[in-house]
């Protein structure tokens, strides 16, 4: 590893701990500089705003959720058993950030925030997170019709998204209620999918899809 | 109408228009006093924190969304097109804060935000509109299984939370994509309404309303 890698790795290390002691707000690239001992202007070179933290925190959520499904994903290619080790792996990588999320989440919803995780300075992050979704799905020996199968990755990356943000309101022990609404989540998803190639499900299934694909922004 | 409660209608009068004018942030007690032409310190005895404008923002904004739907409920008993009207005049209801939307959703995001409309400060707007979905079932003349009966109302009421949050984001003009997905969202509910009663429906729906409520927080 070259110096300027182990500069940018020393900034960001110290910037994610202050993320998740002083949150948000507090952290500023100054503060972060004095305390990995280096220069300001140093500091501003690899990351010219506090927006490229953030990026690398995004970046490093995704890559701790990566590997925490990696081997659970290779023991079973049950749809909701997948479903369930994604998202109890994807809580884990954000567990330490539990007590910084609300401030995350204040800077994070407008939709003009350049930390916003829909925006566009947010792709590379949200796209490793689509893609595990799509091995949740690729990897599932249940039979599920095509047109589902195509958009269920980026309609599980959604409710992800969802949990996520009732996990930020969760305030019980390790939050552990999102844990469950997690796996009874993925349960109920599971038992849904035979009911998939009925008759009278297809109809509104395909209207489903259709509308979510409609009202993607 | 006694001297008070003209002094309390024209703060609340000013704070509205300031609010859709300069949005959340730039709108202080000060500047509201000041355009009523009323002393600051009069103006804090009607309203000691900016949190209590906003409670009155929200309050009209219940208010309206309830005239709004009033005359049209009366129209039919079909549940689709009384949900189809409830979610479009709440929309309708919406509108005039489009612009500062995006200010107001950073400021009441936080858990710990008093403005947070799940917050214990918004409980009165909050049983409104609860209450105005309680209508929209209450009066469809579909059939309709008494557990999914009695939870519906608080379903639609978080149903209608999102869709606004998917407002918030929706730059189309006069936010047509979000009156789009409200009016296909309400068909496609209703027609899943029939489902219910299927046999093999009955238990994922049970256990998907079994969750929903263990997760209320």
């Amino acid at each position: 590893m070259g110096k300027s890698e182990l500069t940018r790795q020393k900034i960001t290390e110290t910037a994610l701990a202050s993320f998740r002691e002083r949150g948000y707000e507090q952290t500023t690239l100054r503060l972060i500089a004095g305390e990995a001992g280096i220069s300001v202007g140093n500091a501003y070179y690899y990351f010219p705003t506090k927006n490229h933290l953030v990026q690398e925190l995004y970046l490093r959520v995704q890559t701790e959720h990566r590997q925490n499904v990696a081997a659970a994903l290779r023991s079973t290619t049950d749809f909701a058993s997948r479903l369930e080790i994604a998202l109890l792996a994807g809580l884990d990588a954000l567990a330490p950030y539990h007590d910084s999320a609300p401030g995350f989440l204040q800077a994070a919803i407008s939709p003009t925030s350049a930390v916003n995780p829909f925006g566009p300075d947010s792709a590379a992050p949200r796209e490793m997170a689509i893609a595990l979704f799509r091995d949740v799905v690729d990897g599932s020996s249940n039979t599920i019709p095509a047109a589902l199968r195509e958009q269920l990755p980026e309609l599980l990356w959604m409710a992800f998204m969802g949990l996520a943000l009732y996990w930020v309101y969760d305030a019980s022990p390790d939050q552990r209620r999102s844990r469950r609404l997690a796996s009874r989540a993925s349960r109920l998803l599971g038992s849904l999918i035979p009911l998939t190639r009925l008759p009278f499900v297809k109809g509104p299934l395909a209207e489903l899809l259709d509308m979510v694909r409609e009202a993607r922004l």
